[in-house]
């Protein structure tokens, strides 16, 4: 136990991970260092979860090459977890926070974690215990509000966006063999990633056809008329669709069983899934031959199609955390503020934590056409810089 | 119809599209423009099928701009098939060569497509006319004999080796919420493909645990009780599995009904497949909380982590086809030729298309370790080379 008028810094990564959430773990661990504003860093191991076993790491000094291959490294190096604080658990957190003299809490997650934070940082007031708790935001499902965008969005889009625009053209030169082609894409309830696809789409023949969102009430009927239409069309169809879409009833689309997480969300991942479902009733209900792809957590951590803007704003979200956490800001979330559209520009910003807690920000309408079935050119306006400055071309004859 | 003592070059592709595929094509097309050795180029719009119903491109000029944006477009740009020639199709065949002056025929694709090629090359024997039959070897499942291995296999296996450790990694951070991950692998009757997830596995910790190709029978009891010990060792276990895994009796691991393509292959992509009903016996038999990853056609498809090897072999070997084509070669399918491990060479040389024709390599013996659950280190002296020269690696704590 080490005591002194600086303290030490505690920092946790929560939720699923992203392909850059460990850019912001190292723009804390690089800002705090450069600063030397804290004793000591603490990791939490498994997030809060092990924080509440006391599991903490005491992060090693990291040389520039360490920061650089932490930043390009996938998933949550500490660890991650989805846990839901109970009411006793914060008795044991405020103690291990006195104990260990933690004056700077940075937890890197989304909404759930968002409120852990929010709610850390008012029994710490309670307690009369002087303290900066500080939330950095993390998503590929980019639900988090108030926020320009979130860390992780930009990356999961460039991969969901370049695997769709190559699996279909793939689709297409086999156009003779197979007909319909469904990608499902994370996301739970909202379809920011879902509408990722499109980023690459040109032309007509380019990928997706179509983009089934949650934020719109799926209707079956329409869906195999927009196939079956499609299909006519260019004699095969691309289909992206967010893993969350739901019926006008509020029943999610081919998931059967009900697991669910320590938040009450349905675990959509553990299920069948939507796409395994559709392609079913596309053959049953069409006669046409459909595959689909899950690439599931691959999404999420893929490492070699970083957006190198997302990349370098994750490790921007850190490094505000630590500045904003040492002049003694308390209860806040990092945010990303877009200044311009063309040349792109987004700074750093805070939100009560209050505001973001357990909300979510869905797709706007003015980025969704009218049927429901693709995306508008408001929503590329809005995307296409988070992808990161390249973006693939390929070659079409005629 | 243009007549001249160079005739004309007819170019196709086949079979399921690979990142390379038109390296190869692009490699075509540019050693034929710079040899002049042709009039014209020609391109069956859906290989062998268009040419049937004679549709036919006239390849346009490429400039150099052009011929490397091609080499980097993923999938098949002239259109695939699966078509398997029928008897009266071949006198159909022999009028449109002749009546096109075809001198060189040229197909880049599998197994399937080489038996095409080869039967092609006797019937124009037959009727006296000359012509050089030759194939260029194509396929993400790397099961052509012969040929050190296939142009396709390296960036296939580039991307599964990269998804499998980020997806890995994904896994061990969520490992208080999830067990175990279980990644579908295409490569229908071999596990080449599959065995490549383990392309970036440095230690214990790092996916894939478990891998399980065609090669072996699958039993399911022996996978059940690999599970459960890693999951007793590490608290997590990230699965690799091949598509086309058997049991001992033949059958197929999870798929139901009998969709065949026209070569009478079980096309498993278009079922359940294997993983998505091992999640759900894992979730029976042992009480663990499953998920899998299928990311399908993004595996052959993925144009942002095609391997430099690959893509300068694919464009390679397209080269050697069109010099030995010029040369008079005839009924030949181009190979690669490994000269040496490190540092890794590989030269092209050529093959009697009856040797390839309708045949399977499998993984060999020695590069399955006993129990049938992981590769050997001699898997890794011959792969690690073909995903590439540039290899991710990732930071970890402690």
């Amino acid at each position: 136990l080490k005591m002194s008028g600086k303290g030490n810094l505690l920092i946790g990564q929560s939720g699923g991970p992203t392909a850059v959430i460990n850019a912001s773990l190292a723009g804390v661990i690089h800002t705090a260092t450069e600063k030397g504003a804290f004793n000591n860093i603490y990791g939490m191991v498994q997030g809060i979860e092990g924080l509440l076993k006391g599991n903490l790491l005491e992060v090693p000094h990291l040389t520039s090459k360490d920061v650089k291959l932490l930043a390009a490294t996938p998933a949550s190096a500490l660890g991650s977890c989805r846990y839901k604080l109970k009411e006793e658990d914060y008795t044991i957190i405020t103690r291990i926070i006195k104990e260990q003299d933690i004056r700077s809490f940075i937890y890197i997650g989304g909404n759930d974690s968002m409120d852990t934070c929010n709610r850390i940082a008012g029994f710490m007031k309670e307690e009369g215990y002087e303290i900066s708790v500080i939330g950095v935001p993390k998503t590929i499902d980019n639900d988090l509000p108030v926020t320009d965008h979130c860390p992780g969005y930009g990356s999961a889009a460039r991969f969901t966006a370049i695997s769709t625009a190559g699996a279909g053209r793939d689709l297409e030169a086999m156009k003779t063999f197979d007909d319909v082609a469904i990608m499902e894409i994370m996301g739970r309830h909202t379809g920011w990633l879902a509408a990722s696809s499109t980023l690459l789409k040109r032309q007509i023949e380019d990928a997706p056809h179509l983009v089934y969102m949650p934020e719109r009430a799926f209707n079956l009927e329409l869906f195999l008329e927009d196939i079956k239409s499609i299909h006519k069309e260019l004699g095969f169809v691309f289909v992206a669709i967010g893993e969350g879409i739901c019926y006008e009833n509020g029943d999610f689309v081919g998931i059967e069983g009900s697991d669910r997480d320590d938040f009450g969300h349905v675990t959509i991942a553990l299920s069948e899934g939507p796409a395994s479902y559709l392609k079913k009733v596309i053959k049953d209900e069409l006669g046409l031959q459909a595959r689909y792809n899950r690439c599931g957590t691959v999404q999420r951590s893929y490492s070699e199609s970083v957006s190198d803007t997302d990349q370098k704003e994750a490790f921007m979200v850190g490094e505000a955390a630590v500045e904003l956490s040492a002049a003694g800001v308390n209860d806040k979330m990092i945010i990303l503020r877009r200044e311009n559209d063309e040349p792109y520009h987004c700074v750093t910003d805070t939100t009560p934590l209050n505001k973001v807690a357990n909300l979510e920000k869905m797709v706007p309408d003015s980025y969704i056409n009218k049927r429901g079935n693709q995306v508008t050119e408001e929503f590329y306006r809005y995307a296409l810089p988070l992808m990161g400055t390249e973006r693939p071309t390929f070659y079409r004859f005629k």
